[in-house]
């Protein structure tokens, strides 16, 4: 028969008049004393942060919670209408679109950047920046982190971003290179093709030492506020009823007529 | 044909330089400035907490995010194990599973509450109190927001919330009357049932002006971070492989000798 | 410490040449001689359906695999331009819409009816007809099963669905009540209330045995098999980024204004 | 301003006396008429199945309903157990873990061989074969529908399929592919390396005319039915709590004892 591996993890346990969360109690350490950011941030790595993770990585954060009306936001809202008994099903809903198309830029920026820079000691990011740059070319895929439809021809939170990063000491290797990278595909492509938000995100994650694979849980964590803020809202001034008739009106016409 | 009303919200919207949430510049007054807990304030009371609040609703949301090897902490585990490639789905699939066995109680506690002090100028708490443990005990329902399987003879989160309500203005009747619910429990039943965690929140929450109906949200926000941190813990010390493998040996061994 | 209770399962289990399901041998006894319906009854009933079960059970499930452009739909169509590389999760993100508004009633009106006839061997139909919509209209509640906003005065499929339960010999009580339910709601109220599909379902499931807390997941099931040919048709005739189009152009045009 | 594409699905549509589901009347064509797969069959290819196909596509889809305790039938075990009030999300969450380690290579199958034989009029399968086997070695990835942890040498899923395949016409190129892959990398590596279901399934559903691209809601329609199955189970005989308690006991005990 197969051996059992032990049942380990660091997360948290209880007792009758106790509970501990990643090694902290929680009522003695934790409630009134850390922001919910900071939290989070325990959380995914394992210690509170010092002030300068903490203000960076609540930068971070608050960029992704909102987006206005989003096909993410749209489907919880829906999926509200339909089962207002379970508003945690309502934000699931939401967060399943939280895909490739549009959050996952920043885990594959990370990636790509920390897959360069593995075990480099001292690395010549201009000749990195331009290997990465050809590669995509070559492949004839577009290079995660670069370029937005809309925030032309730059994307504005990427600078403010990668200021908080400097102000508290995160901007290095990986912000540099994915400058690098912007900088080289538009002299290659002769395109504007900013670092966008996902891209500042992707480099600032990994300066502050987070695994690419974690990265779209960044995405995740401040989706999940803000689709719970969509919730609210539909509360008071529902939407969702009115999107759906109007699709199944103009449908249905259709499908009439024929 | 039907009308069209027309689709309105107050979320956000973007042009090519600017992104606005909440009626807030998203770059010149959110990044670096707002923490992600007074972020989470924004999206469900649609305005930045006073000092006051954010302290009040950070404390809420903090409690909420982590209680180690909880069920949907494990299915978001196990989820990410079959679709690795989307860390979005398997926190999605652990909210699924916040719902009314261990999370509803928030919701339903601030519910009885606020129905019972709806258009009450002067309430008397200790009538409206005993008339609430009257009509569950007559129902043969639990009261939502007393009583706990581990924690007793104290929830050592309740106190912890109630004084940092206290300290910030925000204890008053709500957080009043779960306690006259909870003493006048105790003296009908003769059971030690203490107000918990959720009884706390819920009563707090309701001083903070939220709604019932959005008091889920409070910990759908919170275990969406806390299941990320399970994801991120799970990629360093995998432990949903082994839960699987145990279960399904002992139940195929089981079913192969029959 | 806790006593272990064994992990116990009657589903299935495989060896190296061998896969069984609820003890069928799957590669002899089910590949091309059972089909989807009657494999989708094995499930829930745990043996194989009679040629009268498989007949009443199939066309409840046909029932409600398509209602064209619910929010159900729409919602997994939208998570589905968000996240291409998850079919699995767009579905899942319509399932979470599959609740109490649209799709819950066949499980109320099956718990009613289940619960009044319960132990009672020689029921007086009539009588309990009566009790339920008294119980109802005095809590102002609508009775689950009866009415639709389109389908008007009868909806179409009920009568079919009681039709094919007749011809195979599960025509009974649960049906009867649902009717004389149906009548005196009319009666009572001097409206139409026809029974609806749910109603029919609610009723005829219970025929087949189906405890009333299984019932959501006939429609879980068959809406599962709707939402994956709505992403089918999504693939070919994309419709998600339209309505997400013009529900965000409205909004944000509508912000931008003020 | 942007132009209104129109909002165009095939899908269905309702009338007051009237549901038309893909061009059919429900009521008159449907009900009592068609099983639930050939309803699967007709949504997502759009009529209705002869009965060859009829009978492979059943053969696909009950092979995919039931797999015993995996990890996706625990997680929604362990949903529901959070949340009894929406079984809907239960399942949901279950399907959120049907991704590329346990469902996806029946997606990724159909794939490569959908991409190499498109617009080759007379193919080389063997060359072909061999080119496959070769990029897939050459870039150290495994080859999708190939292999299985616990089935060996043979897959006995494999032949079956194959077979009912055989007999209703729909044997051809891609079912002759993936045979000639397996023979290949069989070759080339040394090691066993059956066609395995999933890698059956990819090929037949090809040779059914179904885009790669859907292939993994064939899975997903499947495995909705097996979850509902696994709730049925759980009403009856609970097995998440154990589960959970055993996780919680074992992990919490460790972490007391530091």
């Amino acid at each position: 028969m197969r051996q059992h591996k032990p049942f380990r993890s660091e997360m948290g346990f209880s007792t009758a008049d106790r509970i501990v969360v990643r090694g902290h109690d929680l009522v003695e350490d934790i409630i009134g004393k850390v922001s919910l950011g900071d939290m989070a941030w325990l959380e995914i790595a394992g210690s509170l942060p010092t002030p300068q993770q903490s203000a960076v990585f609540n930068a971070l954060m608050v960029t992704l919670v909102e987006h206005g009306m989003t096909p993410n936001a749209i489907a919880a809202r829906l999926t509200y209408l339909g089962a207002p008994e379970a508003l945690n099903a309502a934000v699931a809903a939401g967060l399943c679109g939280v895909g490739s198309t549009f959050a996952g830029t920043a885990e594959n920026s990370a990636r790509v950047m920390q897959e360069a820079l593995k075990n480099v000691e001292r690395p010549d990011l201009t000749r990195i920046a331009a290997d990465i740059v050809r590669t995509f070319r070559a492949s004839r895929t577009p290079i995660p982190g670069l370029g937005h439809p809309i925030h032309k021809p730059v994307d504005p939170r990427s600078p403010r971003l990668f200021e908080v990063a400097k102000q508290n000491g995160y901007y290095g290797n990986y912000c540099e290179l994915i400058q690098l990278i912007a900088a080289e595909a538009e002299r290659a492509t002769g395109k504007a093709l900013p670092v966008n938000a996902t891209g500042a995100i992707g480099a600032i994650a990994s300066e502050l030492g987070l695994d690419w694979r974690i990265c779209r849980g960044i995405a995740v964590m401040a989706r999940a506020i803000g689709l719970v803020g969509h919730i609210a809202e539909e509360l008071k001034e529902p939407l969702a009823r009115e999107i759906w008739e109007r699709v199944d009106d103009e449908v249905s016409e259709d499908l009439r007529k024929r």
